[in-house]
This record gives C-alpha cells, structure tokens and sequence, in this order.
C-alpha cells in the first residue's frame, strides 16, 4: 500500500475518530473521495480508478463497523464502473457523491419527525453515545416547541457521550450526565430512550459497547429502546460482523498496564431486535420482520462482495 | 462538631477512600478508635465516651454505605456503655475492636473455603470492583492449586476495579481487564461471577454502582452471581438505604462540567436477591429466606438507631 501512502494519510483522521457517529464519518468520507479524484492520479484513468479503489479499501479498514461508510463506497464503485476517461470518472463519481450526501441529509430529516413524536412532553428521556442522527432529532423537537430533559452517559473509553451532552445543552436543552455503569440509576426516571447505531442487520443492530447493557437495563425497566438510522445503515450479514475488527490498543483503556494484566478496548457490539424496541428511519419504525427486504435489494459491486456468515 | 476537628481530620482518609471495599475501611476505623481512646479527651471518662461518640459519628458520616463500619461502631458504643473509668472504657473499647477484628478475619477465612468450591478449575471468571474478600479468596483458591483467569472492568469513576487487576496478577492469576460498559463481551466467556458488597439486608445487597447491571447480564447470559459477605455485613432496612445518602462531587467524573450539564456522581446501588445466586457467608450461602433470622437479632444501640423505612 505504499503507492498510496497520501490516500493512507488522507484517511487517518477518520480512522484515529472515536468520537463521531456513522453518518458524520460518512459526510467526512465525501470528502476524501473528492481530494482523491483531483489527485496525483487523476491523469489517467486506470489510475484514477485504482485510486478511489484504494480509498475505499482504506475507509473499510478504518471503520469496518459503519454501514454508511460501505453504502457510499460501494455507490462510488457502482458509479465508476463504466465509465471509461477521466472526466467521466470525476463525473459519475461527484454525482454519486451528491446524491449520497443529500440522501443522509433526507434520512435525517425523516427520523427526527419520527423522533419527535416519540417523545413524551415534560418528559426525562436518554439518549446513549454519541449520534449525530440522535442530537439533530432531538435539537429537531426542541426548536419545534416539545420540552423535555435528557440524561446521558459518558461512554468510556473515547467519551463521545459527553460530546452528545456538551451539543444538546448547547442547544438549550437541560441535560443530567454520569459514568456509563449509573445509568441503572437515571433509567428508572426515564420514559424512553434513543441511541444512534452503525449498521442494521437481520439479527439487529450494531452500536458502541454499553448499547447492550442499556437494552437489557431498559427491557428490565420497561422503557421503549429506539435505535435511530437511515435505511442506508441496512446491510446483510456478512457485512454485519465486520464491527468485530474494530479493536483499538488497550493502552487508550488503562495507560500503565500492569504485568500479568491483558487489556481489551473493542469499540462495538451487537444489540438484538428483540431487546429494541424498533429502529427508526426515515421510511418509518422497522421491526426484525422488516428488514430482510432491504438487505435482499442492495446491490453490491463485487470487489465488496464478503464471503456469508455461517452460524 | 468544632471541637472534635481533629477526628474530623482523622477520618478524613477513610471519607476520601473511594478505592477499599467494607472489610478493609471497618479494619481502618479500628484504628481511628485506638488512636481516639488515647487522645487528648482520655483524661476523663465523660469526655472521652463522648469523643468516641464523635469518632462513630465522623465514621458513618464517611461512608454510610458499608455495614462493617456501622457493627464496628455499634460493638464499640454497647462495650463502653457501663464503664466507669477511663481504664475501663479503654479495656472494654480495646476488647472490642479485637473481637471484631478477629471476626472479620475468620469470616474472610470462611468465605475463602466456600468460594474454592463454586469456581471451576480451568475455567474464566469474572470479578466486579474492589472487594478484599474477593481477592483473598481467589488468592487462597489459587494457593490451593485452583487453576482459573479472572476478567475484570475497571469500575469507573474511582477505578478501584484496577487495584483488583493488579493485586490479582501480582498473586500470578492472569487478568483480561477492560472498560465498564465492554462486561457485556467478556461475560459470555465467563462461568461464575463475584462481587464484594457492603450491605445485605432483606431487599438484596449493596455493591458500587455498576453491580446492578453486572447482575442483570449474568442473568441474561445463565452465569451464576454470588456476593461475598461475612455475616457482619447484614443490617435492617432502615440502615440498609444510608448508602443513599453518598454522593460525590460531579467534578471526580467529568472535570469541566459545560454549562447545563448536571454531573450525578452516586457511589452505590442496590442488586435485589432476584438477580443473585446468593451471599456467600462464613455461615454458608444464603438465601433471601436465610436473611431475616440475622437482622432480627442484631442488638443495636440506641445513639445508632434509625427511624424504620417505608415503603
């Protein structure tokens, strides 16, 4: 990979981010395929065409998690397939580009009107980590008159929560934060609670760790547990259990670890449906049932194709 | 309590320490009664049963969650009563504090022998938070030639769950460490789960915060959940839910709090008997149904008294 050094580089900010959520990653891959098509390698069209093939495999090692990240990778590949001089390629490519931006930007929109009538005025609801999904929908219903209070956690290691609490206070709205493990303490004065998420497979949703301790605290306590994401957060199965690469150095868990001591740092984990209670997207609340057709209808460029998951 | 400033400062490290569990802070507040029946007030009998009044008081101010400390004080009021003398408040304090002492120490032994039985050679298993009476029975299981690894989280905010990696592996068991909210990955691997705890009455346990959702995995995932408590450890209701009243700064979780975020930083919670496979005891493993028999008998002072809950 030493051809593509600059692309490796170009990529690093996004692959160092613990902090932002699938769809934001998403907008910010935008832009690295835009540096890429007017780069050193946009003289000629093999070239040019391997060099996008490049970002796309190093924004899928950077992220293996985010369902957004692949849609938009294998939309840039669709596009570009055909497409023979370099104009072209730029072409096909900056459309495809648009068009994905501005269909997150409609998913966005669509849920946070969903969201909006999911939460009870007066209300103290939670919200889990850091989701942009989460924080537009919920700003959504505050400037659209529905008052109400958040409490939130941390989510150690990177904290991305507090960037959640820091956005949503920020935006007027009366936020209660505390460490990740005393949300058994906050839920019970919660009538519902939302959390963002990476990818929706047939077996359920993938998010940050702690999203299966939240499900199983809220399915005790009988609060609504809604994931929020566009339908291009849908993928099959194969591509589902990726988000178990994603393990980062123990060291950003517990700087000095002693001898003897192993330290684990995995970012995500798998919430089934039946701990959800639906996935919000901009086509309305999925349920387990709904969600085969939309992985059976994606079209997947073959350099994508993964081999199937057997359980 | 101007007067008795200097057992204020006393107590002071007791009150600061968020990193020992119940055991260890009752065998730390034995010493602030030794230090105190020989201070300035040991030249009068009136002053100084009262100055051990204040030591008690100081002491269940400081940590109101753990019940060793409340037995301790309770001991230490019910000896001095009767004396007379300053020799004899001294004689029947001294008396006393050995006794407990003594009791701590065999109840730990006790519980050690029980808990080699529950863990199966070979096999992983998990440990939650700081608890001297989980080390030194998985220390003296490994003694005995039980071969087990240990996983653990880190117990945020005050991170004691790391005193207990470390002191493990010093003891050359090998420790998988990881975040709070990342149980939920390793615990599938688990075949037994400990805790220490600080309180059991009749409603359940009293363990730092994150035990309630540790119990509520172990039950998803069939793992059995024991709390390790010597018998010193069970109160009534009505002392049971002092923990409540331990609240720490927001600071200690996030240092520089935006505007509009509340920090909640609670210490303890309850784990009810439903979600526990039993307190391990020197007396045996004992039941919700085993419980009430040692509350009734406790004979407690009337200074310590509280009013009872309702419910």
């Amino acid at each position: 990979m030493e051809k593509y050094e600059h692309i490796h580089e170009l990529v690093k900010p996004i692959r160092e981010d613990l902090q932002s959520g699938a769809a934001e990653i998403a907008l910010r891959a935008i832009t690295v395929f835009q540096t890429v098509m007017t780069g050193p390698e946009s003289a000629h069209p093999d070239e040019l065409k391997a060099a996008l093939n490049a970002a796309v495999k190093e924004l899928l090692e950077a992220q293996p998690a985010m369902a957004p990240l692949f849609h938009l990778c294998n939309t840039v590949l669709l596009a570009i397939a055909d497409a023979k001089t370099v104009e072209q390629i730029q072409k096909d490519c900056q459309e495809a580009l648009e068009t994905f931006e501005r269909t997150l930007c409609d998913s966005a929109a669509g849920i946070a009107e969903k969201v909006y009538e999911l939460i009870p005025p007066g209300e103290l609801i939670f919200a889990y980590s850091f989701s942009s999904t989460v924080v537009s929908s919920l700003l959504a219903a505050r400037a659209k008159g529905r008052y109400f209070r958040v409490a939130s956690t941390e989510s150690r290691p990177a904290q991305e929560g507090r960037k959640l609490a820091k956005q949503l206070a920020a935006g007027n709205i009366e936020v209660t934060h505390t460490f990740d493990s005393a949300m058994s303490l906050v839920l019970p004065n919660c009538s519902v609670a939302f959390m963002g998420c990476d990818c929706v497979g047939m077996p359920g949703v993938v998010n940050k760790v702690g999203s299966y301790l939240l499900a199983l605290a809220c399915k005790e306590l009988n609060i609504p547990l809604y994931a929020l994401a566009g339908s291009e957060k849908i993928v099959g199965d194969e591509r589902l259990f990726e988000f178990e690469k994603h393990e980062r150095p123990g060291e950003e868990v517990w700087e000095n670890i002693p001898k003897g001591v192993r330290v684990l740092n995995h970012q995500f984990e798998l919430v089934p449906f039946n701990l959800l209670s639906g996935v919000v997207t901009e086509k309305g609340i999925l349920l387990e049932k709904d969600i085969e057709k939309y992985v059976t209808t994606t079209r997947v460029h073959d350099s994508l194709k993964l081999e199937p998951v057997t359980f």
